[in-house]
């Protein structure tokens, strides 16, 4: 029997190494006759930089997705998918929203986030994961580097480059909250991981990434060339963000909490085989493997 | 027998409480004949902000630090004074490398850092701490909001707020590579801290600091009239940086380390008594007990 082919192969106990990438990361023609669509000079950024910032974009769902958020907290009380702070009772993230919300899920179709995904994508496209995140204020932890694709070829089969996460801030994200770190063209490279995956590694991975990890020397060599970019902007800002670019987040410090929605849209071209780890897939609500084209 | 007066009680089994600064913040009569001196602007700077920035005003010596530094990594060896890494031998801290290179007690009395701190101490002034700190890429670790001033008056016996610590940045200080961030206008209050101090308390806090750390309501009470703010600026600059003003500092993700040469100048009109807590004083590198006039 053939040995199936993995374009992006990480954490199969080889040494790390850094693999150029392969797949495009505009999708199709790239322009779009839509008003929603992206301009030429905003798909360039979004090529080369491997994300995309949109102020106040969304300010008009703000509230809408507040209050959601809050109903949701008591009507999917007791579910996996909402986990609140043990001690205050304190959300700290909803998976899968979308499945839960007519609200959301709309928001989710709403055309200047879909417009711009699909021009970028070149597809059809479907919700692979959705999320409400919040990372509370003095205590909020630290996230390490990490590509998002990585996990996702991995742990969810996920062949090709070919996915967008899109978050709208629901708090102010500025340098002292935890923002969001990038390394801005890091999305053209892809680190092989050293390292194996174990079984039902998202259990340790979602409190903290150890599995897919680029190590000191891969993030050194990346540096030279590349530079850390915050991600900071008003709530209501729109963020469009390459599946395989680097980011990670320091802890907060500060007395401000920091919130997000994000949807993660997949072509629907590039639809969720077996994870390459060989492990089971993750759950349903990490990755969805009954797409609805939206 | 009397009870001795302690104007800033903390850490004595009571409940936090926030406690309106009685110390002046510039002693004397606040001008300077000399070329080094601040200005009055400067000086109201620090007065109302609780610290200041003097960016290149230390380029010269940067050389001159960085290969002592690297000296006393050898000639220190073994002793207590010098923290290295275990596994890489990188440099953490040296305590007190004034006592030990006369090159570094030379730039203590340095003119341009030596005669505005007794501008704003209204006094001759001696060393009672100093170190060289170097956070690392990466890993470096945050530290939580905290006044320094609460340890020497609970630990060492420093009974008023008449201290500076005068900073030099061995590299650039950035927002992304675990900078220090301070609350401008909270040394003009005192957080009194819950709990006790426990013996030899300083061989944990030097690691993380848990006692002496203001909880999140007192934060959050100081934040609804102040905002936090980075101490950013290339090696070379001279932070002033008052001994009550609160400061914290996020983890280090980033690939770039963060060093620096720390002086703390106290009023010879403040030398340490015994700690308040009632504990042993610490060791002569933390707090030093037999002053010489600078």
């Amino acid at each position: 029997m053939l040995k199936r082919y993995d374009p992006y192969p990480s954490r199969t106990g080889d040494a790390e190494q850094i693999i150029p990438r392969t797949d495009p990361v505009i999708y199709g023609a790239g322009h779009s006759d839509r008003p929603q669509g992206l301009s030429r000079e905003q798909l360039a950024h979004y090529e080369q930089k491997g994300f995309l910032t949109l102020p106040g974009l969304m300010d008009d769902r703000l509230d809408t997705i507040r209050a959601e958020a809050d109903t949701l907290k008591t009507t999917m009380a007791g579910r996996e998918e909402l986990y609140t702070e043990p001690d205050s009772g304190e959300l700290r993230t909803i998976f899968k929203p979308h499945a839960y919300s007519e609200t959301i899920a709309r928001i989710a179709r709403d055309p200047r986030i879909l417009e711009p995904v699909k021009q970028i994508l070149g597809s059809d496209v479907y919700l692979t994961q959705s999320r409400i995140n919040r990372k509370p204020a003095f205590k909020g932890r630290s996230f390490a580097w990490h590509s998002d694709f990585e996990t996702w070829h991995v742990e969810d089969g996920m062949r090709h480059m070919r996915a967008v996460t899109a978050w709208i801030m629901l708090t102010d994200n500025h340098e002292y909250n935890g923002p969001l770190y990038v390394i801005p063209g890091s999305h053209k490279h892809y680190v092989s991981c050293a390292g194996t995956t174990e079984e039902k590694n998202y259990r340790k991975s979602l409190k903290k990434q150890v599995a897919g990890v680029p190590g000191k020397e891969s993030l050194e060599t990346l540096l030279k060339d590349h530079t850390i970019e915050g991600v900071y902007g008003k709530a209501g800002t729109l963020v469009l963000h390459e599946c395989n670019i680097l980011h990670g987040s320091p802890d907060n410090i500060s007395g401000d909490p920091r919130a997000l929605l994000m949807f993660v849209y997949n072509s629907v071209e590039n639809e969720l085989e077996q994870p390459f780890s060989g492990q089971a897939p993750r759950p349903h609500y990490l990755a969805d493997r009954e797409p609805k084209v939206l």
